[in-house]
């Protein structure tokens, strides 16, 4: 597999209003973009530093997974995946198969910004949620 | 603060030698530094993906607070820090102190690859651990 960069890491926390001055202060930059995708119930804030984003995930609704995983880490939020951008998704899903991971989207789906995603699963992955992203805009 | 990029992201795991093939696949490049960090009781492993790093730590002790994440989470390791590159790590340790954020470390101490690091505490920082580095041979 070939990802060229880390295109972002997504950190879950309970409250947006709350973790976007943190975050702001903490990177030296502004959040630029709150996105909600309704699929994954989840509303998210970019910001970025250097190549890389940071991912706030909010979850909107106590059975998205974002919850879940907030309530599994003591109601507290942190890290919550990795995400690598890809040329040719549905290419490195078929190398990620052949070597035997597991995958959690068999096929490439929307995410956030209008990115192509899919995500491996964690059992496969050493415990590291792991998204792959493709921009097919460039 | 004004971090410049994402220096690396610390990633636990019970073996280095499970995990360095897997990491090696998934980056499509090699690990290239292992190094024993005696006062942190563990051994790394470091991949580069773009600006960043991945660094694999792997415990080299049950005392080690590595292993105390691993057995926390199951026995699965799993992304464990993110850590960002700044300029003059003093000065950002006492903008943090400032802003009302608790330090892990009030000073700048030794970490791998020779970096200047220091940890801020979770508690201030949405529950992500998180390291500041600076590159005092640059």
């Amino acid at each position: 597999m070939n990802p060229s960069h880390i295109e972002h890491i997504g950190i879950a926390v309970k409250s947006l209003e709350e973790a976007i001055p943190f975050f702001e202060k903490l990177l030296g930059t502004k959040c630029y973009a709150i996105e909600e995708v309704v699929d994954q119930k989840v509303k998210t804030a970019f910001l970025r530093i250097g190549q890389t984003k940071i991912e706030l995930l909010e979850p909107t609704s106590p059975e998205s997974t974002i919850a879940a995983f907030i309530e599994k880490n003591n109601g507290k939020g942190g890290m919550h995946h990795i995400a690598f951008a890809v040329e040719s998704l549905e290419d490195q899903l078929e190398e990620a198969k052949e070597y035997g991971i597991k995958l959690i989207d068999n096929e490439p789906r929307g995410g956030a910004e209008g990115l192509s995603i899919a995500f491996l699963h964690p059992k496969s992955t050493f415990g590291v949620l792991t998204e792959l992203c493709e921009d097919k805009k460039k």
